[in-house]
């Protein structure tokens, strides 16, 4: 049961991939460490910039010989109307001032410059033969598609929806992340609408398995041994595990961040487009509380995820998590401190014990 | 895996309950052939009177000699503003003529006619000896339960988060039904809002059993053996099912009900308080589309459900799907036709099966 088709596919001891969390997160010692340990470590690399993709992979490269691989964010076209990005200037103003923010030195993206940063990336992952790629908020193009191929690089899709992974399949993609509603961080529908793609793994994993012959990997709320089983029991071949990851001592996350998780309850999170224009699961704030009657006039993701990031980071470096944005799944009461050896054992022996009841 | 302390509990041979589906869907026969296939069938009596409740109960006796249960909706404090009330009509008045509804004879519902009802159901329970009690939308008072304690009925309370689940273990019931985001029908929860009772089963399950001591029954989008398989592994001990058991053969399901969930997509249901004021899940239709940007002017439960209540029966005579609550969970996809016995027999045997892997 836990060998595969996908533990042979990623050359993988254990059926456990760690979340490609994007924003400093998956630092080289996280991404080393899960791989050293079995599972598959994934530089979450959608904010990052060629260069330092390059230099991460190369610093993986040196911590570990076992396969990882870098997850990308598909860039969607997106436009803002000037006036939309002045209503949200004046909704971050007062914590802009409350943080002491002098100036904001936020530069609006442009689609074309997103466009060409993700072409750089996908040049970066085929020159430095990374094994695998992941991608999120959207599928690469057949032509991209094909440099994968032909680089003979694995290729994993993320679905929200029994639609979205049937696509991802037809793209000929060598496997496909199902999303349940109960993950953390951004949603990652790209056909689908944000209420369609709210489905718990109980009903999306067993659906998908039954419309698709590539293997899938269940993401959301999965943190030990106990949800490893049931994702296998409804038909995936592996699971991805990002809060679980993030807690560890290995994961770049902020304190503050780490802390609020294995504080939180089952109910804590909540669904928000306050950060970043885009839907994601986090621990509820003040950020989120105060800004979520103004959730329909943000501008769409990448715009507001822009204009908030000076907020965010300076909330990070006074150590306030207010206005941090505490991505977390559903599964938070279940996250523990320690290593990812710990936890990568942990889940492991579950799982054996929980099979033979 | 499969006899554990809720099959003892319940004496029954498989760790599966049909759920207590009210309005017409848990007849006699679909109740009593659940009973007679190992499993535990319910009589969902939350719009019954007490007179209804107790020929049912009668005829139940009558078909198996199995145990069975009852579900009693136990009535919350509400109340409407006579503006509220019109602006409602305002919006039916459309579908009322469509269907030709000469004159609506509703009666708004009265609270204290609520509880009294509600009160003369436990004492029919108690009289006909029912073994089984589950309460939905609330917990009974610590009167009430001690009148079901001091006749030996085994309670099962409905909770939506770890919290809710704590004070109905904290009560003295002898079980918990935890209700997943995947679950069809009307959301149970009672103390967490609506929001933050949306947890998908893989977090909810594993979280309230390290919660409390008392046995967790898992419902929502479970239709087969994997699911099963899953709930267990999760840490639940049986599993309770709506939607598999509504497209039965035996169920009184209008027939159009039936086939939208057997033609359903994965994406195809919503969460909508348009049909009764009560946040459920369900197949979109007209009804549901249309009203949905009226979602925050309408009453609130059940006074939205008796003003709606001529219209969704109108509906259903005329064999129009668009204006009936057609109640699904996230797994329609796996729905199948056929009778209770097959059912059973099948969701068992993929379970078996599941479990060699």
């Amino acid at each position: 049961m836990f060998k595969n088709e996908i533990t042979r596919l990623l050359s993988i001891e254990n059926p456990i991939i760690q979340a490609p969390m994007a924003g400093g997160i998956t630092t080289s010692t996280l991404v080393a460490a899960v791989s050293n340990n079995g599972a598959l470590g994934m530089i979450g690399a959608g904010y990052m910039s060629s260069i330092q993709l390059q230099k991460q992979i190369r610093e993986v490269k040196e911590l570990t010989s076992n396969n990882f691989g870098v997850n990308l964010f598909v860039p969607g076209k997106f436009m803002h109307l000037e006036n939309e990005v002045e209503i949200a200037n004046s909704l971050l103003k007062r914590y802009r001032e409350e943080l002491n923010i002098q100036e904001d030195d936020f530069t609006l993206p442009n689609m074309e410059n997103a466009f060409l940063s993700y072409m750089q990336q996908v040049q970066v992952v085929i020159e430095e033969k990374v094994p695998i790629c992941s991608f999120t908020f959207g599928v690469p193009t057949a032509d991209v598609m094909g440099k994968f191929k032909q680089h003979n690089i694995t290729t994993i899709g993320t679905a929200t929806t029994v639609t979205e992974a049937i696509s991802i399949e037809q793209l000929g993609m060598d496997a496909v992340v199902v999303q349940g509603s109960e993950a953390g961080g951004h949603r990652g529908n790209f056909i689908s609408s944000h209420e369609e793609s709210l489905i718990g793994l109980m009903s999306l994993i067993p659906q998908v398995a039954d419309a698709i012959k590539i293997p899938v990997i269940a993401a959301g709320g999965i943190m030990d041994g106990r949800g490893l089983m049931a994702a296998l029991c409804l038909g995936a071949k592996a699971v991805q595990m990002g809060t679980a990851f993030l807690t560890c001592e290995e994961s770049g996350a902020h304190s503050l961040h780490k802390e609020a998780i294995i504080h939180a309850k089952d109910e804590d999170t909540t669904l928000t487009r306050t950060f970043s224009g885009k839907w994601a699961r986090g621990i509820k704030n003040n950020f989120i509380i105060e800004m979520e009657e103004y959730e329909n006039v943000i501008p769409s993701f990448p715009i507001q995820n822009a204009l908030s990031q000076s907020i965010r980071k300076a909330s990070a470096i006074q150590n306030n998590k207010e206005y941090m944005s505490l991505w977390s799944g559903q599964s938070a009461t279940l996250a523990k401190n320690g290593t990812v050896e710990e936890l990568v054992q942990r889940v492991m022996g579950e799982a054996r014990k929980v099979r033979e009841v």
